[in-house]
């Protein structure tokens, strides 16, 4: 077996075989095969595409290139739940104590991000001394006391999709369906949960800019997810405009705190509700979707949610106070706002225009170096289908900088569109793949 | 501009435009463009295509990406010939001093072989003394005064095609038409001659199968040296069994002074004319195709395209005696002849076998370095159509161990198809495209 047949077989469009999968994935990460010959055999599948079985092996061998947890030693039904990324995601702050709190046991590893927003890492490291470093003992230990914990991804985990996404940013074959479903769910069934639910957004503020993208996409990664053994569904969600009102690491922290204390926006907590459902359904926590729900706006209604949440920042370093004393989160010198100056409905928010704009105050990564602003960030008090009079504001700029304040004001003014005419209400569950 | 970029563009199906392609073949040339980008590129060219111009400015590219030879010095209309490879293929030896008899100056500049037999430079070197290794001004000398010089590739012609061959015979994407057209064309323009007849051979033993990729490969590369201002056609010829009876360096060199003598087998004769025709009407030196081949029939009648021959030798360092007694040249000890054992008409022989029983006697190149053992080969008694009885000869290999001849013999024997009825005869030319 060789790596210039394999390339061959795909560019004929032949099907690879598991051995030969395996061969290339083993080989790539231990270096033994060049990224002359992995980026020509990645254009080739970009146009002759990959079948199920493919897309499985790939992801199995990518997710044994590296550590692979063990949760077995936990009991109950681990949850995990997955992003394809957006901006002002804090869905992951809110829907894990949720989950925490009705007794599922939530093990999850999470990235930092890189672009518009911080990643979950960087979000919760706006709690002083939070730490998502753990040794794995401890992050046995707090799932299976508190039934939460959250880890930074391991260095070790899945190594070859590592080593291949960081290939396929520079050769142009990001873009393919199969690839990126493999890669999603490689690191996914290395963090070793058995239930897992993914958010696939779709809108101009997503990686797929059309439904139909999200879909296949959903459909790709739940089917590598029951085909590795998974309880797994995805729910597709729109990410046409930010999501909630705050864009900014610890601006979302806050407004995730609101979200916990019954307050949080209502299209955050639509696509909350809707990731929940799943999760407690996988874990037989109820018998059906109307119960589940029941069960999830309980955990808010009741605050055991909240407490679990304040729990969990304690565990992990923190104190609980900053969860019951938002205001003492870190919180950024200069506030402007951005002022309305025609009358009429927001009828768009260019989602990309405001995650620049907190990429400018400092508040994103351009590169994986980069030091993150956590105080930062936009206060959007209007979303699409607001009505706006001149001189109201649309939004409120959190700045450290007068310069980047002044840039991000600029970004944010030309991100809103107001017409006349109100716009139709779009649905922020999309639909849902099982 | 950024080869990102270029990629993507090329992905998705668009042009690329002049400068793209300038940018990535000096870029690439220059090292500053990665491999793993460059083989990106090429899968997507392989999917998508270039057009006439695309081709055009890439084989304009790596025609300038190092030494373009000036043959402006040069009285009269400089002729150089192409082929794309075959068995037995001594065409250019015979060739190049009936043009030159002509009174048309033959520059070239060739290859070495690199698999089943020696190229032209190799079989050349069965002159003892011979040298290819000419100081230029020798080389302009020599075809200023006897009308003819080879001489060996420089070192840096055209690298940008160097290095992206050699990527793109690791990375399976050898076989697209318009990369193949300008590796060949961007030699050929940077070898300077005015005028260009290529060989394109279609058959089992040739690059191209099918009369239809040879077809088009001609017309491709036809179009690229129209419009870089050349005189240029292609003659398809057959490849579908070894041409000629010799294949084996010293043997072929044998071979090609029998036909200079007038005793060459038909088909070499034939391809030969063919193409010969060709240069004799880019050079002006005919007015018609008829009047071109009585020229190259006269030159083969008056021996002075044998005394050319030997001019030629002895002017790039051997000397006229091994011309007119060819039995001097290098001759192999051991000679095995293959018997026929059934009644019948040979109705194929396997040209790719007949390759590599000359490789396995040391007559060809296994890797760049390899030496090359001038003397060995096959020469085929029996071809196509030709009646055999049993206890005939088929072939003698010509070998200089025992073992090497053995492995040819059976390779030889092999390679003969009898068949009870006599198969339809093929043509030799199978077109031409102007």
């Amino acid at each position: 077996m060789n790596m210039y047949d394999i390339i061959n077989h795909k560019k004929q469009g032949m099907r690879l075989t598991r051995e030969e999968i395996r061969f290339l994935a083993e080989g790539y990460t231990k270096g033994e095969i060049p990224d002359y010959q992995m980026s020509a055999l990645l254009m080739a599948i970009c146009f002759q595409g990959m079948d199920e079985g493919e897309t499985l092996e790939l992801t199995l061998a990518m997710r044994d290139s590296g550590d692979v947890l063990d949760l077995s030693g936990i009991e109950g039904v681990t949850a995990d739940k997955h992003s394809t990324g957006g901006v002002g995601d804090k869905v992951s702050l809110v829907l894990t104590p949720m989950i925490a709190s009705l007794g599922i046991p939530v093990a999850k590893m999470s990235g930092r991000g890189l672009g518009h927003t911080g990643g979950t890492i960087d979000k919760l490291e706006s709690f002083p001394g939070f730490s998502t470093d753990l040794p794995i003992s401890q992050f046995y230990h707090n799932v299976n006391t508190i039934k939460m914990a959250i880890m930074g991804q391991t260095k070790d985990l899945a190594p070859a999709d590592k080593k291949l996404y960081a290939l396929r940013d520079v050769t142009a074959t990001v873009d393919q369906l199969s690839l990126i479903a493999s890669s999603i769910m490689s690191k996914k069934l290395a963090s070793g949960a058995d239930a897992i639910v993914l958010d696939v957004k779709t809108g101009s503020g997503a990686f797929m800019k059309t439904e139909e993208e999200a879909f296949a996409l959903a459909r790709e990664m739940v089917q590598i997810g029951k085909n590795a053994g998974k309880k797994i569904s995805a729910v597709i969600t729109d990410m046409d405009q930010p999501l909630g009102r705050a864009v900014g690491n610890s601006l979302e922290v806050k407004e995730a705190i609101l979200a916990l204390n019954g307050q949080g926006p209502l299209d955050l907590m639509e696509v909350t509700y809707a990731l929940g459902t799943e999760l407690v359904l996988a874990a037989g926590k109820a018998s059906s979707p109307e119960e589940a729900k029941d069960l999830l706006r309980q955990s808010i209604q009741s605050k055991s949610a909240l407490h679990k949440f304040a729990e969990f920042v304690e565990a992990q370093g923190s104190e609980k106070r900053f969860v019951y004393q938002p205001e003492l989160l870190p919180a950024a010198n200069i506030q402007l706002q951005a002022i309305n100056t025609e009358e009429g409905y927001v009828s768009a928010i260019q989602t990309e225009e405001i995650g620049r704009a907190n990429l400018a105050l400092g508040g994103g990564r351009t590169t994986k170096d980069s030091q993150i602003d956590l105080s930062v960030g936009i206060l959007l008090h209007k979303k699409r289908g607001d009505l706006v009079r001149p001189g109201e504001a649309l939004a409120t700029v959190y700045a450290n900088g007068m310069d980047a304040a002044k840039e991000a004001y600029g970004r944010v003014v030309r991100a809103y569109h107001v017409q006349e005419m109100r716009p139709e209400e779009t649905l922020m569950v999309k639909g849902i793949v099982r």
